[in-house]
């Protein structure tokens, strides 16, 4: 490849992004090798719009665009007393999708993690815990991974609100829907088991 | 996601691009939104870069870059007489990576595949036989997928070089490298028994 510096180069800058295994990423690098120019340009526009246009919202830190208030903290129809707090825009928008959460959000921007050097000051804590001692926010609703850091980092927000008299929850753990006793995890079915409920 | 329509927009335009699983697609959405605007453009100008500096070689149909000849084709220490056909550069890398093959290449650009239109004009077939005929080559590997298309497309090549006398060879078939009979396919314990040789 060293002989063919402009591809090496762009097999390089494609590699930073995300998710695309080695294998897709010659497969994308021809992708591109083989646009047209005309829309090749207007790919890179887009980026650039996006960039220019997108920012973070400064209350609940999901994408916003520029010019238009969040559509989330600004939506009067949204009950803004109850914070649900995710630890990326891909799982608020899974939330979205659900279309059964009237809420507000609040994006951690990632989940405590010390082995990826990832403390509670990297993370949008700070201004959760500042938005709720000053909005009188009624609810928590913890919607971090079910994974021993998503545990840790809701143990930490929780124990961080302990003095205010918000209410704090978090997701329903059991079975999936559709899902059998047989092929679940063992952790599954005990948690299933253990907070089971009225039928 | 019509409430934010430059991010409808980006993800439009991030979905055009090739093996972009529906779950990663917001994922590079956001790692695009994430990045420094100066690192955006640096990766905009990286792709316009390779778009204007990047272009087909005439006579192998690899890519080369402009201001250089083909690595391949202008390569003297390369066997000029031996032509390997590939389905695309991906192929071709692959088989570049196995640092055994010191022939030429000629790159298709697909297989002939009726189902989705791909007949063998939009193929570079008949520059292939042209560069037989002009050239004097005397080997022509066929280096297809194990496919039926690829099979087709291989006979239909074979079948345009009748006439000529070149050498037209195929990759082998067997067992991989590390596999267990017991753990093959069929079909390919049949081909590896039918295609023995000596040991």
């Amino acid at each position: 490849m060293h002989q063919l510096p402009t591809i090496a180069q762009l097999l390089k800058g494609l590699q930073q992004i995300p998710y695309l295994a080695s294998k897709n990423l010659y497969r994308v690098a021809e992708h591109f090798l083989n646009m047209d120019a005309e829309k090749m340009e207007q790919f890179c526009a887009l980026l650039l719009r996006a960039k220019e246009r997108v920012i973070k919202c400064e209350l609940c830190f999901s994408w916003r665009e520029k010019e238009h208030d969040c559509i989330f903290c600004a939506n009067q129809k949204r009950d803004q007393q109850m914070i649900c707090v995710v630890e990326s825009w891909q799982e608020l928008l899974a939330i979205e999708q659900t279309n059964g959460y009237t809420g507000v959000y609040h994006v951690l921007g990632g989940i405590i993690f010390p082995l990826d050097g990832v403390g509670p000051e990297d993370l949008t804590i700070e201004p959760l815990i500042k938005r709720v001692q000053q909005d009188g926010s009624k609810e928590i609703i913890l919607a971090l991974s079910q994974t021993p850091e998503g545990e840790a980092t809701s143990a930490y927000i929780a124990s961080k609100l302990k003095e205010s008299d918000i209410s704090v929850t978090c997701l329903a753990r059991g079975l999936p829907v559709g899902s059998t006793l047989v092929t679940m995890d063992r952790l599954t079915v005990f948690k299933a088991l253990s907070e089971r409920r009225p039928f």
